[in-house]
């Protein structure tokens, strides 16, 4: 499958997220059998990278290492190639126990740099926790996706770059249309990836995520605009 | 005093900020008699708003009411007409306590939109904070400076307007130069400027102000494109 201008267009499938349960949508997948089961048929669908989640038996958002262990290794066999990247964001666990699969080495992992606001609370990631966890990433050998809520969260994983803090160039998810954080606005789209570009080479790949009715806007304007999509 | 293009500059002193101690400049005005004094002699140099926090005898931040009565009365009698803009910044006390001057009607207050990351920690600001403190400010007649420490408060900014959340069209602030936050970056506050524009009309005013260092940068880009200044 290729872009608009002929590249190979990357579509991310997130399978579960942190937190729509079974009574949102009978077809979430919650236990590790059926987030294999389901990723795998996104992976023949077409897919290249899963972002996972994983959960507790009771549907609540997990950070456990273990579930991710068996997550990765049914990825690996029944997806084989597809690039594997965990989630290590707040809404899963708290401080280090966010980072606690990293020494799994998962291909990727996602990784905020900045604080801003959901829509009933403050999404939190102090800086020394922000450190941390892209600390352990570089020991680890996995590519951190930044998730930029906000246009200084650009910024700052340049600053990191610059400071060695991530080993290779930042590849940039753009995250719209959460209540309270960034809204899905064409304007701002077009200027995170003038951003990008400005900071990390004309070259620099960069995907977006729009959330919930917002994800087939931004899937259309990213795959329009030489970006990789998450679905 | 006008700008370039002839307009009047309107110049905002911020006389003492919530953290510096007269240990790091003996110059800082801490309590209510030498924060009008130092107003006063502003005012007489220009300046037309004055952002201001108060403080405890031991310097440390306060957002006492009777402190800001004080001051504000002072302020009145030596600065006859001068704009008054007391914080409601969350280093000055946590929590309703941030807006508890509030009922003294000064003509404006600051308004954290969202929050972001300070050098060492959390700015947090949770939209139910939030909200009330708009709320409040509507109640009392106080027109709120929105601090925009990234390009999301701006957006912020015109959804509260649009819902009603402002009283008049909001007047914004950059932040730029706190580390963890958004840099003192051209492309960005040009950028700033015309998301401004596009939101609140051509004729929209805003300010910017620059962490220490970075203060006088943004008074020059400020005064040469159009904007206040704080000082
Ligand atoms: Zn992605
Ligand atoms: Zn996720
Ligand atoms: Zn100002
Ligand atoms: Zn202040």
């Amino acid at each position: 499958m290729t872009d608009i201008a002929g590249r190979p267009c990357i579509i991310c499938v997130a399978i579960t997220g942190s937190l729509p349960t079974k009574t949102n949508n009978p077809a979430v997948p919650i236990t590790v059998a059926e987030q294999v089961e389901s990723t795998q048929q996104a992976f023949e669908a077409g897919a290249s990278i899963v972002h996972a989640h994983v959960r507790n038996d009771d549907q609540t958002p997990s950070s456990d290492p273990e579930k991710f262990a068996r997550l990765k290794e049914g990825l690996e066999k029944h997806c084989p190639g597809m690039i594997i990247q965990f989630s290590t964001g707040g809404r899963s666990g708290a401080g280090q126990a966010r980072g606690g699969m990293l020494p799994l080495r998962p291909d990727m992992a996602s990784l905020s740099v900045g604080s801003n606001n959901f829509p009933t609370r403050v999404y939190e990631n102090p800086p020394d926790l922000v450190d941390w966890l892209a600390a352990e990433m570089v020991t680890y050998g996995v590519k951190p996706e930044v998730e930029a809520f906000d246009l200084s969260h650009i910024l700052k994983a340049k600053a990191m770059w610059d400071a060695g803090q991530t080993a290779d160039r930042p590849y940039v998810q753009f995250v719209m249309g959460v209540k309270n954080a960034m809204p899905a606005d064409r304007d701002v789209f077009d200027y995170y990836i003038r951003t990008v570009h400005r900071l990390f080479g004309e070259d620099a790949p960069w995907c977006a995520a729009g959330i919930g009715p917002n994800q087939i806007v931004l899937n259309e304007w990213a795959i329009s605009s030489g970006g990789h999509a998450r679905t």
